[in-house]
């Protein structure tokens, strides 16, 4: 296992804000090895919905995708934030390559089934595929992966950006020593929400679930510190979560 | 020079049409050699700008790219268009790679100088690489190719797609023998645009000059010649302009 990978998810404020993303993109270009960036997005999305108007539907915090609102995320994902971020690595030297699921067919979803809720045209992870993703990785090409897949019929499908980061991270751990960075505005996972100081520096499961189960950890940060754990699990070396400043090293690490 | 690669581009109304598209899809795939497929998507661009509230600005039948039109045709172009070919050509078992020129830094442009008319975020090409792009038609993948360049400097530029096609074609040449093949709503060149039956199955630029002099050529045709002339004369094997239908062999070809 010679060759070290990171693959750094950025999300939240981060991608929408012009110096935020460009401050993330810098300290991302002084990584040294392989790496991947999965963005995120959906506050433009919402917005661009908005500007159109489409009503973003939500329930119990989770995006509604509807026909219409898949357009507009394949439109703002897939497009706009996409080649935004690949524009501005080329222009920083780093060969980057944008993609979705469906390229190179690296993504396969299956639509999420119908339980209590219909959410819409959203895909389930169902097949990661990493030979033509090594092709790009040995070629020190950087893939730019936006949360979209599709289902091998000819449609795509909206899928999550961290759980994506996650199984990418793990499919590709078995043939490279893997890190998984999430980075986001916050310094990492904090004791109280409201409170940048109270930084948890290392967290193992048990810890997690203390917290869980004491509700002090932020609901949206749930799902993160799940697929972070799950990720360690099944073969990722490192799991960070972080904000730009510390993307070298620092942040949460998870035990 | 042993490899031959067909370079298709797909335009008119032929995007737009779900059915029209599938068919140019089903008969795209029966290519056995390299290919690659290069879109417009024009009507879909003007579509979504209307309805975000955006008001397309045309001066002598060409569009004037606003920053607002420029990210309508980031996302009309390069996601929802681009995508959805691409997830199609999936369904089809063929691994397609949905780029923007930005992707791979595979064509770099610089925008239109402003002289009488300002184009706007309108890109003239200046380099296309062909390095990567070989290596993924190595692979048995197919590229294809979003109207959609950059400047180097972090900014996305549109680029006419039948220009794209043809500056692609003429730079593969030096490594594959090449086939440019603009395939569109018409049989090819005819010689009365309302007559399909009228079809010129061959054409030199000696006629073409006597029937643009005789302005029995349709407006938007001429540059679509002038491109393919262009091609030919700078190593492109065999161009032609044709429809679905006779997309293997047929139409218009030029000499």
């Amino acid at each position: 296992m010679s060759k070290k990978i990171s693959i750094i998810k950025v999300g939240g404020k981060l991608v929408e804000d012009h110096n935020g993303l460009n401050l993330l993109l810098e300290q991302f270009s002084h990584i040294k090895n392989h790496k991947i960036l999965v963005h995120g997005g959906g506050r433009s999305a919402t917005s661009m919905a908005h500007k159109m108007g489409i009503e973003t539907k939500m329930i119990d915090g989770r995006r509604v995708t509807n026909q219409e609102m898949l357009e507009v995320a394949i439109m703002v994902y897939g497009g706009l934030v996409n080649k935004s971020i690949v524009a501005r690595l080329q222009a920083m030297g780093i060969n980057a390559m944008g993609m979705t699921g469906a390229d190179l067919n690296y993504l396969q979803s299956v639509k999420r089934p119908v339980k209590d809720i219909d959410y819409g045209f959203v895909g389930d992870i169902t097949k990661v595929r990493i030979n033509e993703l090594s092709l790009l990785l040995s070629q020190n090409i950087v893939p730019v992966l936006s949360p979209l897949s599709h289902d091998g019929n000819g449609n795509m499908l909206n899928v999550n950006a961290d759980t994506i980061a996650a199984e990418v991270a793990v499919a590709l751990s078995e043939k490279y020593e893997t890190e998984l960075i999430y980075c986001f505005e916050k310094p990492g996972v904090l004791e109280d929400a409201d409170d940048d100081t109270s930084l948890i520096p290392q967290m193992d499961v048990a810890y997690f679930w203390q917290l869980k189960e004491a509700g002090a950890i932020h609901e949206g940060m749930i799902p993160k510190l799940e697929n972070s754990f799950n990720a360690k699990k099944r073969g990722v070396e490192v799991v960070r979560i972080t904000n730009v400043d510390k993307l070298a090293q620092g942040g949460t690490v998870l035990l």
